[in-house]
């Protein structure tokens, strides 16, 4: 993935194949032109950026290539351990994804509910981390503009957060991405032996219902293309249905010629408030109305390769 | 697409496979139990639903399935009746989809830019349509939720709308499935021969830059799963990654044996009130926190199979 690639949702300029043309009435009112997203990532300077923690970053390499998940220890300490310990004992190796619902999940696991794959040294449950102390987290970066989730929404070192002062409390939202803990009805029933992406519209009413752990920064299209499973909730009926991961690691355990190198921009740089503002109004001439507002969702997070 | 599977976005439930068990605190304050979307959708009644309009709907034939595009002719007139001129000559047949950007849109159109397919009696070129005067959309129902994008949201007659009143305007919203217009800089510069869906996150900033005609009410899939494009902004740069569309028609025009019959819940009826209250305040025992709002892009629109 590369900066020029995450210059996201720019506009859909393209050459369209005309036949024949019209004078229609010139443009109302243009707006000015201002920097893109990608012009300010281009501009970028070193300080802007950070490079992944590889001891809280996985690989997961799929026949199609390798999907790379940050972690987010602030938020989800215990999970994000579990998960790591269970990738270092093997656990996800030979596992698969087993489900693809349209506009909501991908998930991955054990697909052999009746005869599971024991778990040697990690937890296969743990206590829920749906929320963390706001003091826990040091690095937030509030965005000003409304959002009906949260009382407060923002950035924290990289990852679309919610928060509450009167609660004292702060989480990961479920935006497009990011990664999250599978549950049955019990709050502690999860412990990271099923994990899922958001690959649609965020569902947000997640929100503190569920351990979220970190966020896909590469490969996403990887899973965002899985064929939707056609069982209730995209599970996948047929074993030939399932991707196979063949490999699934910290990436601090794989020999440095094999790792993958990314950068993240740091989201409490002033770079990214440029980054921020750049969508949330964006300039001509290809934009006619700002929108004056933007989604924590739809804010991008720029991903670079590292030189 | 079933009703049942419209239930979307209920939960993550699923039997995780446990290996060992551990006690837990008991869940704080388990919410009550209440009706599900799907709950909902199953006990509505006929006059909750309407069926498509066969002279609005859109059938595109792809190799893998049919997509249903249901056009909202109060938002874009001219557009909607060009689209349908397009598709009776034939336009759109043997051409193909050319876009892919992951958590973005799929777009079709020409794929030959050089040597592009003439246009017989429809348009190449409309005036923008980016909003209609509030006075056209007589079945508006406002979401009380708040919205950062728009001064009002909610459903028009089966479509998220935004709307304006100070300036007396109303819109489409960018929601996933919903079909725009591409163009290119000058807002006059489309006229429906390049046509895009989105699947990802809700580019709500194009609200009132771009003509959007209708929405996706079957076969998303086919479409969302469609492999990124390498080249920018998911362009497929080699002719075999195209899609080909073998046929772009309009529903009235197909023999009654081979059309696809679907209703839509009406979104100005009671029932569709509380699927949308349902969405916003999940009860027990899955969902632990209820959000108390939704955003307008997470309001499910129920489409089932008509009888």
């Amino acid at each position: 993935m590369k900066a020029a690639n995450m210059a996201v949702q720019v506009g859909l300029v393209m050459a369209l194949a005309l036949a024949g043309s019209s004078a229609y009435a010139a443009e109302p009112k243009p707006l000015p032109p201002k920097p893109s997203v990608g012009d300010i990532v281009k501009e970028s300077k070193a300080a802007d950026w950070r490079a992944l923690d590889l001891d809280n970053t996985l690989y997961m390499d799929l026949p199609g290539g390798r999907v790379v998940i940050e972690l987010a220890p602030t938020f989800a300490p215990n999970h994000a351990r579990n998960i790591k310990a269970l990738a270092r004992e093997g656990y996800f190796d030979g596992l698969a994804i087993i489900r693809s619902q349209d506009n909501f999940v991908v998930q991955w696991g054990d697909p052999d509910e009746k005869n599971p794959k024991p778990i040697k040294n990690a937890k296969a449950k743990l206590p829920a981390e749906f929320t963390v102390p706001l003091k826990n987290d040091t690095a937030f970066t509030r965005l000003k503009d409304v959002d009906g989730y949260a009382p407060q929404v923002g950035h924290s070192n990289g990852f679309p957060v919610g928060r509450d002062p009167k609660k004292g409390e702060t989480w990961l939202a479920h935006c497009y991405g990011m990664v999250g803990v599978g549950r049955d009805s019990e709050s502690d029933s999860g412990g990271g032996t099923a994990l899922y992406v958001v690959s649609g519209q965020s569902p947000r009413h997640l929100d503190r219902n569920i351990t979220v752990v970190g966020r896909v920064i590469s490969g996403m299209p990887l899973l965002s293309t899985v064929p939707r499973g056609p069982a209730p909730m995209g599970f996948f009926d047929k074993p030939e249905m399932q991707i196979p991961i063949k490999a699934f690691r910290v990436a601090a355990d794989v020999p440095e010629g094999e790792r993958s190198k990314f950068e993240i921009m740091r989201t409490e740089s002033a770079t990214y408030q440029k980054v921020v503002e750049a969508q949330r109004n964006r300039g001509g001439p290809w934009t006619k109305v700002a929108a004056g507002h933007i989604d924590l969702c739809n804010a991008p997070i720029p991903v670079r390769e590292a030189k």
